[in-house]
C-alpha cells in the first residue's frame, strides 16, 4: 500500500511515521504548505515531499491519510475521492454536517473507502472493553459514562475556530459512546457548559467545563464529563453499567512506581500527553485502515460515524446555547 | 442523654442498638405499633416497651429518634417538637415538599433541634473525602459526579408508595451533592428515567435507572447516576474535579482478598448491603446529633437541608416526566 | 458461657469489652493487680473485680481469659485446668519452649480446652484467604511469604524482656506460615536480623529487622520479613503462591479517599494501630473459642500450635545467633 | 555509530531493531551461524549479512552487540576487545566467574567500553524506582524485595545447560539488588530451591523455586523468590523498606480493563512475554549504550557488575547445594 500523508503537523507526523514504520505500507510523499515541516517528515521516512495535487493524484498513490487543518478536510477528501484514492482523514471531517453530509456523498458516488479517525476506538483497553461487551460479559448496556479531561486549556484564540468544546473534544465521546451503545442510537442531547478553568475561554463564547445527558432510543442512558484541565494528567475514563456487570477501562500511569510514606501511598499521574496516551491506538488505526483496504471490507470508523458525531455535538451545542434538551 | 426510638423495624434497629451501646446515651424507650419488634428490641438494649404517644412525650425522654415509616414521620416531628424534644428523623421528613415546609415551622416555632438522617455525610470514606475539599486541597469545585447503584431492585409494590426513584434513592445522591458544594445551590435539573432492570418497575410508573445533569448558580456542573441493580455490590462513589485536583472516594470490598489466576486478578465484590456499608455513618451520625444536642450548635443536616433535597428530588421527578429541565 | 479475664490493660480490656458485648458469653469477673484497671473495665462490663484466685477457682466462672504479663500466663493456664476450666490464652504460653511442653502436659491432663490468642488466623482477609486455599482455587502451594512491619518501635527496655523479635513479633508470622502450609511443617530455619531502626534496639540484644528463609519437609519454601518501624501504618502481608495461581491479602487503608494532583495520586496511608486493624479478628477469635467450647470440638490454635510456633521462634533466634540454618 | 550484531535469534533480533529504529544508531551487519536468521534480521533492517569475523573486525563497526549463545560470549567479547571495538554483551559474560575475570582483563586491557545487557536496570519503572530511591524519598535502605515468576518452565533439556535457576535466572535479580543497594554489597547469601513446578527440572539437577535471603555489609536485609511458572502472568515486582518509606515498582497489566460481577472485580492477568515486559527496557538499555559511548562515560551496567552478580549467582548455587549460607 503506497501511501501519501497530507499535512506534516504533529497529527500528520504521527501517521507518516506509522506508515514508515509498518510492514505493511510504505510512505511515498507528504505534502504540506508549511514546506519545511514537509521536508522534516519526509526526511525521517525516506519520503518524497510533493505539493498537495501531486499527493494526492499521483498514480503512485493508493491512499490519503489527511491530518491538514479542519477547514480543508472536506474538499481534500472530495478530492481524493475523486481520484480514485482509499482515504483516511482526521474528525471531524467538517464544522458543519451538512458540509459533511454533502462531502460523503462524493465519496460514496466515487466509491473509495474512506475512514474517520477516531483514534480512541483503538486504544487497547478501549478496544479490549468493547470486545468484552460484545462478548456478553456485561449483559445488556445501561448506562454509559464517558469521563475526559484535557490536561491543560489551550489558548482562547485556538477555541475561537474550533467550532467550541462540544464539536473540538467531546466528540470523541460522542463517538466513543455510539461505539459502545452498538447501534442503539442517542435521540436526546441535554447539554450544560461553563467557563470555570478560563475566563477568556467563556469570553470567546465556548465552555470549558461541559456535560452531556443522552437518552437513546431504546432508553438507555448516557453521561458523558469535559474539563480542558486536570492538575493530575489526560484523564480518559469509560464505564458501562449492564444488567450482569459493570465494565471499566481507564488511564495508564506514567510509572509502576508507588512511594508510601506517612503521607500515604503516592502512585504516579496518568500520562499526560495524548500523543503518548494514544501511541498505541494511532498503530492499531492505521493497521485497521490499511486492512480495510487490503480486504475490501467498509473502513469503521465510516464517514456516517464522523456525521453521526457531528450531529451529537451540534444537538450538544444547540442544547448548551437553548438550556433545553435537542432531539436528535 | 435519654432516648426513646420510635419504630423497631430495620432502622430503628441500627439506631436503637447505636443509642444503646453509645457511652453518651441512654435507650429508655422503644415504641412500634408491632409488638413483636418493640419487644425484642428493648429486649436486645434492657429498654422499655411504650406505645408511641408515652414514648413521644415521657418526661424522662430528652430525645426522639424517629425510624418509622414516611408517611408518620412529619406527624411524629410536630408532636414530639410540642412536646419540647431533640429529634433525629429518618429522611425524608415527607414526600412532599409542602407538609416539610409547614413541619420546619412546627420545630422552628418550638425551637427544638431536628436533625434529618443522611447518613451518608458521616460515612468516614465520604466525610474524609470533605474535609480535604474544606480544607482546599482539590482548589475550587468544578464538577461533582455521584454514582449510587443499590445491589437488587426492590418490589415493584414498594416502588408504589416510595415517592420515586429520585425521591427513595437519589435524595441521598442529592444531599451529598449539596453538602459537597458547600453553600453553591442548585439551580436548574435535568432527569432522564428508564425502567431497564425490571418492567414491573415501569408499569408502576417509576424509573430503575436514572440519571440527572445539574448546575448550581455559579456555573459548577454536577451528575448522578443511580440503578436499582449492581451485580457486583452496593455501589457508591463519589469524585469531585477542582481547579487544583481530583478527591474520589468510593467502595469497600468484602475483604482485601485477591486471587491472580489465569483469568486475570480477582478481587472481592464490594460490601453489599446497605447496614454494613453504612455501618459507622449511623454510629457517627448518632454521635454527631448527641454531640450538637449537648453543645446546643444546630444539628446539621438541618431540617432545611431536608426541604432542600427533597425539593431538587421533586425537581428531577418533574423534569423527568416533562422531558425539560426544571428550575430550581 | 460465664467468663473471667485476668489483666486489664490493653488486651485484657479488648477481650474484657468483646465478652460484654457477646450475646453467647457475660463477663463476670475481672481480676489484674493493678486494682484501678480492673475496677475500669469492670465498670464498662459490669463485671465483677476479683482477686486472681478467686477469679481462676470461682464456681460461676466456666472460662478464663488470660491477658496478663506474659511470665505469668503458664502458670495461670495450669492453675485454670487444674480448675477444670476452658482457657483462652494470649500469645505466648511461655517464652521458654520447654515450659510450654510441661504446661501443655498440665492441660492435657485436666482434660480442659486450650485455645491460644494468634489472633491474625480469624482477621477477616486473612481468614478469606486460608478459606479460598483450602478450596483449592490457588492449587499446590510453593512459596507462602509473609511482611509484617509495625508502625513504630517499642522502647529498648521492652525488647529486653521480650524474648526477641522472632519470639515477640515474627512468632505471629510463624503461626500464619504454619496455618497456610496446612500440615507440611517447616524443617528448617534460617534467619537475619539487624538493628537499622534503633541502635538501643542492638545495644539490648535484638534486632529490628529481621527475615528468615525456612523449607517444610516437603519442599516448599517460606519468607518472612519484619521491620519494627513502617513510616505508613501497620503493614500486614501475605502472599502464597500455588501451582494454580496466587492468593494475597492485604492492608487496610484509612479511608477510601484518593487525592490526585500534578503529584500523583494519593491514598491514604493503612490502619496504624493493631487494635483497629484487628477489632475484627478479637471478635472472631473470642467467637471461635466460645463456638469451640460450646460444641465440645477441640480449639484452634491449640496450645500445640503455641508450641510449634514457639520452636520456630527458637529456631530462627538460634540461627540468628550462630549465622547458620537450623533444623527443626 | 556503525553497529554490528552478532546473533539473529530472539534477544539478537530485538537489539537489531532497535539499533535500526533509533536515529543515533545504523545497523551495518548482522552475523549469525545460522543464515536465514541472519538473513531474516538483515532484511528487516536493512542491513547486511556477514560472518562473525568480518562482523566483529570489520573498519566500518564501531560497536558490537553480542546475542548469540552463552558459550559464545567471552570470546567474541574478547575478539571485539582486541579489534578496538566497543562491546555490547548479554548476560552473562560466561557461566565461569574465573572465565569472566579473565575477560575482563583483556577487554581492560584493550581500553574498549563494555556494557551487560542487565535490562531491568533501563525498565522505565524500576529505573523510576531507583531515582526516588536516590532522591531520598524512602531514607536508608533496610530491605529490599525481589520477587520474580516466570509465565512458563524452561523445557528440562534448556535447564541443562542454563548454568541453573541461580545463574539463569536469579542473576538479573541479583544485579537489580546490588542497583538498589547503591554500593553496599551483599556478604552473605543463604538459598533455598526446590522443584515444585517440573519434577523433570529437578531430575536435570536444578530447582524451579527457590530463594534467596542475603545480608549486605552495612547489615541490609535482601529477599530474592523465583519461581519458573505464574498462572497470571510474568510477575517482576520490587519493593525497597527504607527508614522513611517503602517504594515499589510492579507488573504492567495487559490493559486497564476490569469486570465488576458478582464474582468480583476481574482485572487483567499481567503482561505475559518478556520482550513485551521489557520492550521499553531495551530500546533504554540500547540508548543508554550509544550515550556511554558518545560521550566516553564509562558503561553501567559494566563488566564488572556482570561478574559480581554472577558470584553471587555462584554463591547461591553453593549455598543451595550445601545447605548453608556462603560468604561473598
Amino acid at each position: 500500500m503506497r501511501i501519501a500523508v497530507l499535512g506534516a503537523g504533529r497529527i500528520g507526523t504521527i501517521h507518516g511515521l506509522n506508515v514508515a514504520a509498518s510492514p505493511a505500507a510504505r510512505l511515498v510523499a507528504v505534502a504540506d504548505p508549511h514546506r519545511p515541516a514537509a521536508e522534516k517528515l519526509a526526511r525521517m521516512t525516506r519520503a518524497e515531499v510533493r505539493d498537495v495535487d501531486d499527493a494526492i493524484e499521483g498514480p503512485d498513490v493508493d491512499a490519503v491519510i489527511i491530518g491538514t487543518p479542519t477547514t480543508t478536510h472536506a474538499d481534500f477528501i472530495e478530492r481524493a475521492a475523486r481520484a480514485g484514492k482509499a482515504i483516511f482523514c482526521e474528525k471531524p471531517v467538517d464544522l458543519s454536517s451538512e458540509r459533511i453530509a454533502a462531502c460523503l456523498e462524493v465519496v460514496e458516488k466515487a466509491g473509495v473507502p474512506l475512514m474517520i479517525g477516531f483514534n480512541r476506538r483503538f486504544d487497547p483497553n478501549f478496544a479490549e472493553l468493547r470486545r468484552r461487551l460484545v462478548e456478553g460479559v456485561a449483559g445488556e448496556v445501561e448506562m454509559v459514562t464517558v469521563i475526559s479531561r484535557d490536561p491543560a486549556p489551550p489558548p482562547a484564540s485556538y477555541v475561537a475556530s474550533s467550532g467550541g468544546i462540544f464539536r473540538d473534544m467531546m466528540i470523541h465521546d460522542f463517538d466513543m459512546t455510539r461505539f459502545l451503545l452498538g447501534g442503539d442510537e442517542v435521540v436526546e442531547v441535554h447539554a450544560i457548559g461553563s467557563a470555570l478553568v478560563d475566563p477568556a475561554i467563556g469570553q470567546a463564547g465556548d465552555a470549558d467545563t461541559a456535560a452531556v445527558l443522552m437518552k437513546t432510543a431504546r432508553g438507555r442512558i448516557c453521561q458523558i464529563s469535559n474539563s480542558r484541565r486536570a492538575s493530575y494528567g489526560y484523564d480518559q475514563r469509560i464505564e458501562v453499567h449492564g444488567s450482569k456487570g459493570m465494565l471499566r477501562a481507564g488511564n495508564i500511569h506514567r510509572s509502576t512506581v508507588e512511594i508510601a510514606t506517612g503521607a500515604g501511598f503516592l502512585a504516579d499521574p496518568v500520562q499526560d500527553f495524548f500523543l503518548q496516551r494514544y501511541a498505541d491506538a494511532y498503530r492499531e488505526e492505521l493497521a485497521a485502515f490499511l486492512s480495510h483496504i487490503r480486504s475490501g471490507t467498509p473502513p469503521a470508523p465510516s464517514g456516517r460515524d464522523g456525521l453521526l458525531a457531528q450531529r451529537l455535538a451540534d444537538a450538544a451545542t444547540a442544547s448548551w446555547q437553548a438550556g433545553t434538551p435537542v432531539r436528535v
